[in-house]
Parts: C-alpha cells; sequence; structure tokens
C-alpha cells in the first residue's frame, strides 16, 4: 500500500451562482487544483454529486467534467452518498493511487442547487433520507433533522439557545473566507431571534441551498517528493462506516453510531487519539450535527457537545475548532460539493494558509462528512508532517 | 498492489418485477453471491445504480442496501457512470482491495425501471447523454444511439438486416438463462419485420426496460486460497475510458474512442491480446453498440464487426462468443447492473456452469461495459487460471 498526499486545492467562491453551468463551476475548481498542483492532468477523476440527476437532468458527471476540462480519455466516474458524497469521492481517489494503478488522481465536488424551485430542491434533498419509510410520509430533511434536535434537547435537558455558539462561530470564521456565501458575523440574537424551520431548527441552525464546486489533486508520497510541491499534505486515515438511513431503525436517534465507527477506526489507521487532532472539520449542516460530531469523535462525552461549543472550545483560539472557515454553516453546503470543502479548507489549515483564521501550529486536521441523518459517515485524517 | 478474485456470483432474474421492491432486489442478489463465496458479510459494499434517484426518490443506496441487507456499520458507498456503473464499482471494488484497504468487498448492481411510467423513464435515461447539448434539444437515448447506427450503415454501405445475427444470436443464448428476461428465440423474420423505434433502430435492436439486481464478492488472491473456495475467477485486467458525453463533440461518432482506449489498457494490463480471449460480454444496449464494441476491442477492422457476426463467429460454437447469457438485448438491462450482470456471466462462463450456453475451454475472458453512448467504457478481463 503506497502512502498518498494532497498536493493541489482549488474552489469556486459559494452563492447562488446562476451565470454558471454546473459543468464551468467544475471546470473552475479542478483548473484552480491542478494549477495549485503544478500539474497538466490527472489520470483518474472522481466526481461527487448528489442532485444533478435531478436538478440538472444529469447524471454521467465522471465523463462529462473530464472532457469538458479538456482531459478527453482519462478515467472517471462519480461516487454518490448523499451529502457524504465528497469524502467517499476523495476515499475512492485515495484508494486508486494506494493500489498502485493510478498515480495522478483529481477529486471533484460539484452541486448546482439554485436553479430550481424550492419544492423540487426539498423533494431532491429527501432522497438522502429513506424513500420508503420516510419520505412517503412526506418527512422532509430538515424536518427529520429537527426530530433528532427535539430528542436532544429532551434528554440532555438542553435549551435551544445552547447551540448557538455552532452558529457564531461558523459566521465568524465565515467573514474571513472570501469563497463563503455568508461573510457576515451573527449576534445571539440574532439567532435567537430568527424564524422556525421546523421546530426547533430555526434559520440559524440551517446550512443554506447554494452552488459551488471544490477540488484536491492527490498522489503518492514518493512522487510528491519527487514533484517538489509545495506543501503536501499526507492523508493518514481514511474510513467509511454505515447507519440505517431511517432514523426508527436506529437505537439511539442521538449517538451518531456510524460517525462513532468511522472515527475509531480512522483513529486506528492514523494510530492517533482525539487529543492529538488541532483543527476537525465537521458536517454542521444542521447544528445538531456538529454536537453530535464531537461527541461520536471523542471530544466530548453524550449530551456535552454543546458545553464543549459554550466554553468557546469550538473557536478557532479553542481546545477543537471546528468549521474553521465557515463551516457548511457559513461557508455554504452544496451538498455533494460539501466533503471536498471540508478537506480543502482542511489542508488550507495544514498548509498555514488560513490567514486570519488560522489554527496555530495545527499538525494533525481531521474532517467528518455525513450522508442523510447520519446514515453514511467518512471521516479522514491529515498530517501536515509527511 | 495485491491480485483479487472474484469468489461469490448471485442474481435475481431479470424483467418487470412489480412484487419487489429495489432494496429487496438488491437483498436476493447479495444473500446469493455471499452464500455462494461461504462469506457472511463483506467490509465494504460498492453500489452501481443510475435511476434510483429519479424512478424510486432513492440516493444513498449505499447506506440504505448494507442496512438492509443486515450488515449494518460497514463502508458502502453508490458509483455511477450512466450505463457503466456496474463495471466502475466492480473496478472500485478491486481497487479497495488491491489496496490493501479492503479485504472483503461486495459489488451490487440494481435497478428498478418498470414501476415509473415510459415518458418518466425515457427522460431518466436521457440524463445518460449530454442535458445541455443533447436532452435540451429533445434527443432521448434511442435516437442518440439510432443516429450512430445510421451513420455506420451509411459509411459502411451496410444494409440494416446485417445486424440481425447480434440479436439472433442473444436471443438464442437468452433461452437457457432461467434469469433472462427474454428466454426465446428469434428468427430473422421477426427481427427483420419488427417495428421501427428510432429508423434504423427497430425493436429487436433494443433491449429491453428491466428490473433486476446481480451481485459479486471480491478478496485477495492469498485470502481465495486460504478460505478453499470453488473456482475463484482473478481478475487480470480493470480499465476505464472516457470520450465527450455528446455525439457532436467527436472526431468520428462510429469509432469508439473510449472503448479503444480502455480495451488497450486493459490488454496491456492483462498482457494478452485479442486472440487470447475466449469470451467477450459487450455491453448490447443496442444491436450497433455490440458491432462498435468488437471492432473497438480489436476483434474486426472498423465496419467489420456486421460480419463477424455475419459469419457466425459471435454465437457459443464461434471465435468470439458474445452476449452468452443473452447479453443486454435477451437477459434484460436494468441499467446501473448491467455492467454486473456482465462481469457475473463472464464469472459463470470461466467456472464452467454456463450449462447449454457453455464456452468450450474458456479460459480468458472480457467485459466491455459502456455508459452513454460511449463516453464512459469499463473493459475488464477475468482468468480462469490463478
Amino acid at each position: 500500500m503506497r502512502d498518498v498526499c494532497v498536493i493541489g486545492i482549488g474552489q469556486t467562491p459559494i452563492g447562488e451562482l446562476w451565470g454558471d453551468s454546473l459543468r464551468d463551476l467544475a471546470y473552475q475548481s479542478l483548473q484552480a487544483a491542478v494549477k495549485d498542483a503544478g500539474i497538466e492532468k490527472p489520470e483518474a477523476l472522481f466526481v461527487a454529486n448528489m442532485l444533478a440527476p435531478r436538478l440538472s437532468n444529469q447524471a454521467h458527471l465522471g465523463a462529462l467534467i473530464a472532457n469538458h476540462v479538456g482531459w478527453r480519455g482519462i478515467e472517471a466516474t462519480t461516487v454518490e452518498a448523499a451529502c457524504a458524497s465528497g469524502g467517499t469521492a476523495f476515499q475512492a481517489a485515495v484508494r486508486a493511487i494506494a493500489s498502485g494503478m493510478i498515480d495522478v488522481a483529481a477529486v471533484c465536488g460539484v452541486e448546482k442547487m439554485t436553479d430550481a424551485t424550492s419544492g423540487h430542491i426539498t423533494a431532491a434533498l429527501a432522497t438522502a433520507a429513506d424513500a420508503d419509510y420516510e419520505g412517503a410520509h412526506g418527512a422532509s430533511f430538515v424536518a427529520l433533522n429537527a426530530l433528532i434536535m427535539q430528542r436532544y434537547m429532551h434528554e440532555y435537558k438542553v435549551p435551544h439557545e445552547c447551540f448557538a455558539p455552532f452558529s457564531i462561530n461558523a459566521h465568524a470564521n465565515a467573514v474571513h473566507n472570501p469563497n463563503a456565501m455568508f461573510q457576515k458575523a451573527i449576534s445571539l440574537e440574532t439567532y435567537t431571534r430568527s424564524a422556525v424551520i421546523a421546530d426547533p431548527i430555526n434559520l440559524y441552525d440551517s446550512s443554506p441551498i447554494s452552488d459551488g464546486s471544490a477540488a484536491i489533486i492527490l498522489c503518492p508520497l514518493e512522487m510528491a517528493r519527487d514533484l517538489s510541491v509545495n506543501a503536501p499534505i499526507r492523508v493518514l486515515a481514511s474510513a467509511t462506516a454505515t447507519d440505517t438511513v431511517d432514523l426508527a431503525g436506529r437505537q439511539n436517534m442521538i449517538d451518531l453510531y456510524a460517525a462513532r465507527l468511522s472515527a475509531q477506526k480512522a483513529y486506528q489507521q492514523a494510530r492517533l487519539q482525539p487529543q492529538d487532532i488541532d483543527v476537525f472539520e465537521v458536517h454542521d449542516a444542521f447544528s445538531i450535527m456538529a454536537a453530535l460530531s464531537l461527541e461520536a469523535a471523542g471530544f466530548a462525552e453524550p449530551g456535552k457537545g454543546v458545553d464543549l461549543a459554550q466554553a468557546g472550545e469550538i473557536t478557532i483560539q479553542g481546545r477543537i475548532p471546528i468549521s474553521t472557515m465557515g463551516g457548511l454553516k457559513g461557508r455554504g453546503h452544496p451538498v455533494g460539493a460539501t466533503g471536498v470543502y471540508e478537506l480543502v479548507d482542511l489542508v488550507t489549515q495544514l498548509r498555514g494558509e488560513a490567514g486570519p483564521n488560522q489554527v496555530p501550529n495545527a499538525q494533525f486536521g481531521m474532517t467528518q462528512n455525513i450522508g442523510g441523518t447520519g446514515a453514511t459517515v467518512v471521516t479522514h485524517i491529515l498530517s501536515q508532517e509527511l
């Protein structure tokens, strides 16, 4: 098994990008990534996307994007696991290189959501849930997350405003990210006064509907040394685990079994512990998910994720900084691309290029990309040291 | 890099399976495959599917199927490349094992098409084409294939009935496949008199809309020896290549560039030549695609694929038997599952378990799984000898 490195990253701004098509967004992030890596083109492209078949009438994105970028002939495919598509596509690229079958691979997460009507988008997002046992009853994706948050508040006797620090931290960090969708800070008052979307989830507990694309170039460690690439970042662990897609099938809906299992596998692969991790890009599609991810990954006991946030430990200066470039909440959440954005943000941190948002002395970083309400979870651990 | 083997196969019959849900079909093929392999469960599941997000309102099939089969916790994801999804999912599994990160992997191709209305299915299938440059003009998938067939007939001055042997051979072989959708032979007269679907493609040039699921279990070669599995089949080559998704973007629409490139890469990996291949499972979604695949893979000169068929060389007794269990035409074409069915059929041949359809002394076999009108092509070469 060969060791694998990230040698290039690229991204588009996230927003309502009505002037750019799906393939153009992918083109922009991939061009930026190959330029960053100093390579001409990869041998293989792994596209992460969830919604194009429904919102853009377009499947088959691998070949479509490879050719649009001018890489006719290369291997290309799409990897999908709902909102965890980005993490799984990155994992596929890591393995292609680790196996020795591919030397240079590109990962491109891309999603174009805002051209569709809101009803159409809501129905498309619900395909991340169980169509027969949840969707058929009219449960939207935000409603399912609201059930989890309600249960958490009930079990642990936590008032809603305890979740405010997740949103405030994400928005504060997004201010300094030029690619973030919402580059503005919010106050506690803004959070508590915001409109309820699906009780108890309010507007500021929710990530936005977004367009965007992020890309990563990977190669074997020995090749990264030969290429004398600027600051290659090593992949120490890549682990996916699953749980039931339907909430009703779980023994405990406020303990993310797949997130816990995936994190355990990742720590084992990297030979690290939670205390070794300097920065953690969480999947804060809803603030409840940030709390549960911190707990599942071993940074807080069950029910104590909100305490960690209340204590200021999730900020850039805290014990375990999360959503350092704005997270899904502030940076934006183009669903299929999100897992790749998380990794791009982490690489930015480990390279020491995060500017005002830089986590001091970040050596080991982790991402956790969550599909559905926790049914697929992909954990990656990256290292600044080779 | 570790060598990889197929140690188990499973499949459902193909047809209009209104009594079985998408997940139940996957359950059936996976249960059959793990039983065949003599294992309890895999560590990772790679699902091949194209249409569930549109036709079943269900994305996120990896976790959904893993949990439905009772494998809570295992790694799972979906791999998609339109009609080539099956081949790319198999490739992802091969690499996961070759990398050393996974020991036992399952591949499950599944598609449930017949519950939807024909207009809905046609629109969903068109997502394999270019939505902006082809779909927007109303080009259905069969219409695009008709353009290719028309061009072939024009360039090579070939009358339509020269394609009859592809359909007749596929149907003749399907007679002895209990899982085939159409277990009946057809005559030349049936072919020539059948209704035109999109000129010059007639009913018997076209594969059917189908439901079905096929599954494969893989493991490293050394483990297959330890498990003393019955007749493991070795993966000698796994190669994907791409071309433009839109036909208009190609230099020559009757030369399948990606198929040629993918086959060349596969021969190189396996250190074999076309003359070494004993059986070839082609992607005969339309009879024109069978001819073009034979030409691209080096079994006939350009324009001579139909001559090979006319000379009887594609039958079980011929030089290069194709569609030996009925192919997409006779066995059926549940699109996302088709690439897995092709591999299951090939493994059946290499094990010597094809009954009346057995290709004598089949040692090396090849599959070619085609996405879109040739935009993604995945070629696999398998060996009966370890």
